[in-house]
């Protein structure tokens, strides 16, 4: 039997911010996190072990166990697979018990097995967040030439280009580009920045079966209009479901897509227990209805919600539904969206207006590395809150989307934006004649102004 | 006789977005800018002429000819030297006269006469926003190889950079670095970053009179500890004054520094005139003092104001006072700033406390072009209310800033950062268990709680 006074089930991002946060809030108390192995992919990094970037996927991992010790915490590889609530402990696989006086939950997310025929033959491969899949699945894919990517979220985006920029032949099967995050014209222009000679992009195709030759191992996908494509590797980036067998079994409440219920506290329906991360139900800002939305960064904000407040609410949740802020890089480009988006918005009946604002991203444009800058604002017609932003532009686009994160946040108006005071550089970003943040609300405010 | 509806006069920042503001908000009255010089500096560019960069100073102008003719507003080049606001017409410097119903001053600053002996020696420079002025000074630059820049402000600093990069030989003389942007820990870090071979940085040393040869050229400089120092040029970076003498002599009310009083909306103590930018006052958002803040990113703050409210007020400023957001590049290294420094708060009695947190740039730390980041915040002892920020890191300190501007602006306190929504992508920010701006809002909050 191991004793701790807080026990973190899961070491992924939202695992050990807890348990750095923990350590900080409650020094005297004693915090053991049980993970089921040593080290932790960076989770959003995975795509990029498949690249150039990285050498292999152990630069992408982290030496949880280093971490943890030099936090002041018990780190131990097990897998827990019953909870006793009554008598307040946690077992692991093989009967080793846990004992806790706050528990928290933070077991993640797994790749959904998608309605596709043969998705589990060889050289079909999914995302999953384990270090001993990835590094396997990374040797054999070394061997391949040509990968069709199933999905056209982030993961399948992300994992298609870095293929490519490897030298394979990659065929992308699904919607539009992040149709979740960006409005059709942005989706619209990545499919310009991503799509060269070595991507072909089948466009609104969905797949029916995995194609399979004598030996059992994928030779090609079929979509379900008929149309074959040959190849000899498949990656199905078709999602995640929370990682919940345990909580469900353990009697905890749950909620919709199979959840754990949290409180703004993230506390669950057992007292003294907790779950953060994936694995915990998430509120849409503004529409406050359950959205299947996995970020790391909305994990470790819920994270240091329930540390601080494990023994006494010490810090007030301050949000109430996440607001879904994503970056990523496609080529030179990157791309940042926050809150919703107008096409959204309209299925929600939402009236909204909208501007989008192109600038050059240093000033004078003549600077070495400039790139063009797009802002797009979607404001609420009534209010003219701010309800969803993206951006388009280079490096800069990840804290620039932070900025209207923390806009959207803060429920601000068009209004509030029209003189906000912001630094200006000629190295660092667009002119202050032309900020587009600034410019995009002025152009909405001036539409509302003159109606 | 010319009439225009909306006069302005000046046609830098202030002036150009004042003028684009007027036509957006006012599209049936007819807009007269005028400047001195058909073509405007980037003003914060202009060191940037000196380096690499650009190859020359036109790269740095705008050709605001042109962009006032897409605008829809007339230019005209000429210098008005009498207001007459009972007649309400402005009078240039050879007769012409120009009409209005509302008049804008955008007059700007110019560089200040330091109390330095011989600072109109053949030699020495001033950092004016003339573009035939820096011309000049660009071709006389060329020739030499050993240039001593006074003043260790942001204009100072960048200029030793590029002069530096440029293959001279450069005496930097002045306070610590930046002393009103950073606090000492992060000015020190600065100097490691700027002073490499090239940089001669003559610390504290405050400057007497310049050295001239039996030609009236300079060829040194004296301190007032008596040392002097070798060298065939002086850059002036001492400071700038607001060019208010027509405002001024026209009887406007003034405030202290020669600023042209102003109120919320940037009008002036005469009906249907405003003062923008550089000439118009400028309180600190904090300690509510006139404060001699002069940045282009404010004076277009107040260029939106001043233009969308010209006949009735139609949106309300939403900031009282400036919170200062610079950001500078030396080296391969970019620093921002917001709000003040713990060292001006401490001046101004104000009980702070404080964290810095030290972070990969990128995460995992093994991907290319990663660059440490530090982010240093400055809260109010009681409320946890930020009033300072302090940032050095890569590229995207740019708009972290900005985030951090947003967050003193909006009077956000550390609780209200505990648990920030973040986008945090492995190419583009720091990893969600470490972003610095939540870490050191975390770092402070514990503290306070636990007193």
């Amino acid at each position: 039997m191991k004793n701790a006074d807080i026990l973190i089930i899961g070491g992924g991002p939202a695992g050990m911010v807890a348990s750095a946060t923990s350590r900080q809030y409650y020094p005297d108390k004693k915090v053991i996190v049980v993970k089921k192995f040593e080290k932790s992919l960076v989770p959003c990094g995975i795509p990029y072990v498949f690249g150039n970037m990285l050498d292999s996927p152990h630069d992408d991992m982290i030496p949880c166990g280093e971490m943890a010790e030099k936090m002041g915490v018990e780190l131990h590889e097990d897998e827990i697979v019953e909870l006793d609530f009554e008598r307040r402990i946690a077992i692991g696989k093989g009967g080793e018990e846990y004992g806790y006086e706050k528990l928290i939950l933070a077991t993640g997310s797994v790749p959904r097995e998608p309605a596709i025929e043969n998705f589990d033959a060889e050289g079909v491969f999914f995302v999953p967040k384990n270090p001993d899949y990835i590094l396997e699945m990374h040797g054999k894919i070394e061997n391949m030439s040509e990968i069709a990517v199933i999905g056209t979220g982030f993961i399948g985006v992300e994992i298609a280009g870095e293929l490519a920029e490897k030298g394979k032949k990659v065929h992308l099967v699904g919607s539009r580009l992040l149709k979740h995050a960006f409005d059709p014209e942005l989706s619209e222009y990545m499919e310009t920045q991503m799509l060269h000679d070595s991507v072909s992009f089948h466009k609104d195709k969905r797949t029916k079966r995995i194609i399979v030759d004598e030996n059992g191992r994928a030779c090609g996908v079929e979509f379900t209009d008929g149309e074959k494509i040959e190849c000899d590797g498949v990656v199905l980036a078709t999602g995640y479901r929370p990682q919940t067998e345990l909580a469900k079994k353990s009697g905890l409440s749950m909620r919709t897509g199979n959840t754990i219920y949290v409180d703004e506290y993230m506390r669950t329906s057992q007292p003294d227990v907790f779950a953060i991360g994936d694995c915990a139900e998430k509120r849409h800002f503004l529409t406050k209805r359950t959205v299947p939305i996995m970020l790391a960064s909305t994990a470790t904000a819920e994270a240091r919600v329930a540390a601080a407040n494990l023994y006494k609410i010490n810090i007030v949740k301050s949000f109430s539904g996440t607001i879904d802020v994503f970056s990523t890089v496609l080529g030179n480009t990157c791309f940042g969206s926050a809150g919703i988006t107008e096409e959204d918005a309209a299925k929600e009946e939402i009236n909204t207006v909208s501007a989008t604002v192109i600038v050059d991203g240093k000033h004078p444009s003549k600077l070495p590395n400039n790139h063009k800058q797009a802002v797009r604002l979607v404001a609420m017609a009534n209010s003219g809150i701010v309800i969803g932003a993206q951006v388009i532009g280079g490096i800069d686009t990840g804290e620039m989307i932070n900025i209207l994160g923390v806009i959207i946040e803060k429920r601000m108006t068009v209004y509030d934006l029209l003189n906000l005071q912001v630094a200006t550089h000629p190295l660092l970003t667009s002119g202050p004649t032309s900020y587009p943040i600034i410019q995009a609300a002025q152009n909405i405010a001036v539409q509302h102004i003159s109606c």
